[in-house]
């Protein structure tokens, strides 16, 4: 491994990291802005009640090696006293009076590829070893009139190393407004770097958050990128970087939009059907929920991306 | 197609069908039972007061050609002024007291298998058409006390022709009494017909209905069978006959001791739990959800086995 390449993790590892701690921060002041006054005046109002502003719980994981080749590949890695372990991560749970239940997970994992996944993936062929590191976000509101929303950005290294990602917004009630202060917000983030990146990039997440079964979309879309190594390692990270701070700056303008409007128990329960096709979506189709489930992933942090309360009536 | 191949699927077709009506009843009858005196005494009975006991209601579907080549075998079904259509189904779903959601499909179809399918499927190498009949069902209850429960017996011909199905209970309160009634149902309706078949299809309802990801099982299993063709096929279809019998004598015997008792929030909230790892296994695991998604299946028929009201807390 080339000391460049330990720098690109060290790198990459640590503004994830970062990011999360300022996501963190700028939900639990979202916590906060919900203040007791407004959540009286709400329908949620006798469940909040006495409920504190939601703070993050965190708890940390080490990986389990999957399987055997996984255990070999600590092993390894041990011997060669470059590794000790197979990684882990930290989850950060926060369930309060805005956000019912919004999971961000950072984790650094390394290990070898199964035969089948090293095929699919880009450099894995000649050597299955990889190292991950990567945040993701998911988040379930108590108000219907608040979209959910998803954020991941990675980093991985084979014997060739690429970033990916994206984020994605559901609304449970359509807001014009919303949905284009979320695509504009993205599309400048993206058009700072490449004037391509935000056609092809909203494009493609359209068609990967797609229920096949239904024909329909899982929400209104965002971006999603994958595999992008344009050759200047700085330029993809600051991309990636780029595409955290918009979130970052964005989602909680969308939130404190809806703070104080009052929801019908009709909304409510479109919300909760809705939420229905968010697990459809994760449990049916999306690969790196499929791909942690099948490679001895932390299921707890996995699976924290489902939502707190769902219905099929 | 013999003369004796369409009797087969006639016979079986219509017991299937004979069989869900004597399940509907059953069910409307238990439904009658959890009379309002008892409702008011539960806390479910404010939920409850005015509602009458629930009925089932019937919507018929008719098949979607998933694909050019489904299209095709229709077309040519046609043409052989054999089959006009590629078959459908009737949903039966009541939403009452006892019974927070239960559906029974039953359905019909045919069409031609996907290359990959027909490489899976026993006889369909050589000729990808198949016919497939068969009753499923599954129940989600307002009480934590009364098990959920699934049920499920079909009839497969390609060039070949087996049973398949079985019948499995998943409690929310472990009950070792509903366990080993349910147990001692299908063992007695196995031994009648073979006495190897209960410690086989026991063992491999054990293994088909467990989440890898989390280790667990999904409920105390029951049975499992797939492929059966004894060269018998009446005594194949007997005994898929009595799987169907055992199971509508015993379960209403196990929801009918639990009809009066009152649960606690928390026993409620312990069940909302459990039916998310419902959700998880059948839309990570189960083949017929999966094999019904990817093949064009009616969706509101396949995912009725989703429970009512989850939670992922």
């Amino acid at each position: 491994m080339s000391p460049s390449t330990d720098r690109h993790k060290q790198r990459a590892r640590q503004w994830f990291e970062a990011l999360r701690d300022d996501i963190c921060a700028a939900f639990e002041a979202l916590e906060d802005e919900l203040g007791e006054e407004i959540a009286e005046t709400l329908p949620i109002a006798e469940e909040l009640r006495g409920l504190p502003p939601g703070r993050f719980e965190r708890k940390a994981w080490i990986r389990e090696p999957a399987d055997e080749a996984a255990n070999q590949a600590a092993d390894e890695a041990a011997d060669e006293t470059e590794e000790a372990h197979t990684g882990g991560g930290v989850m950060s749970v926060l369930r309060g009076r805005l956000f019912e239940k919004v999971g961000v997970n950072v984790s650094t994992v390394m290990g070898r590829f199964s035969e089948d996944f090293a095929k699919q993936m880009p450099g894995a062929a000649e050597d299955p070893r990889f190292w991950a590191s990567g945040i993701s976000l998911v988040a379930h509101l108590r108000s219907p009139l608040v979209p959910a929303v998803h954020m991941n950005t990675r980093y991985i290294v084979t014997t060739q190393g690429w970033f990916g990602g994206g984020a994605d917004l559901t609304p449970m009630v359509p807001d014009e407004a919303d949905t284009a202060a979320f695509h504009g917000a993205f599309k400048a983030a993206c058009d700072r770097h490449d004037p391509g990146y935000h056609p092809r990039f909203k494009a493609w997440c359209d068609e990967y958050f797609f229920l096949k079964h239904r024909g329909e979309p899982r929400g209104v879309g965002g971006i999603f990128y994958d595999q992008l190594d344009s050759g200047d390692w700085d330029a993809d990270f600051a991309f990636t970087q780029d595409v955290g701070r918009a979130f970052l700056d964005i989602y909680p303008k969308i939130a404190r939009r809806h703070l104080a409007e009052p929801w019908t128990a009709e909304q409510r329960r479109h919300q909760l059907v809705k939420r229905g096709r968010y697990v459809e979506f994760n449990l049916l189709y999306d690969r790196g929920t499929l791909f942690g489930l099948k490679t001895g992933g932390n299921v707890e942090a996995i699976l924290m991306s489902l939502p707190p309360e769902v219905a099929w009536p």
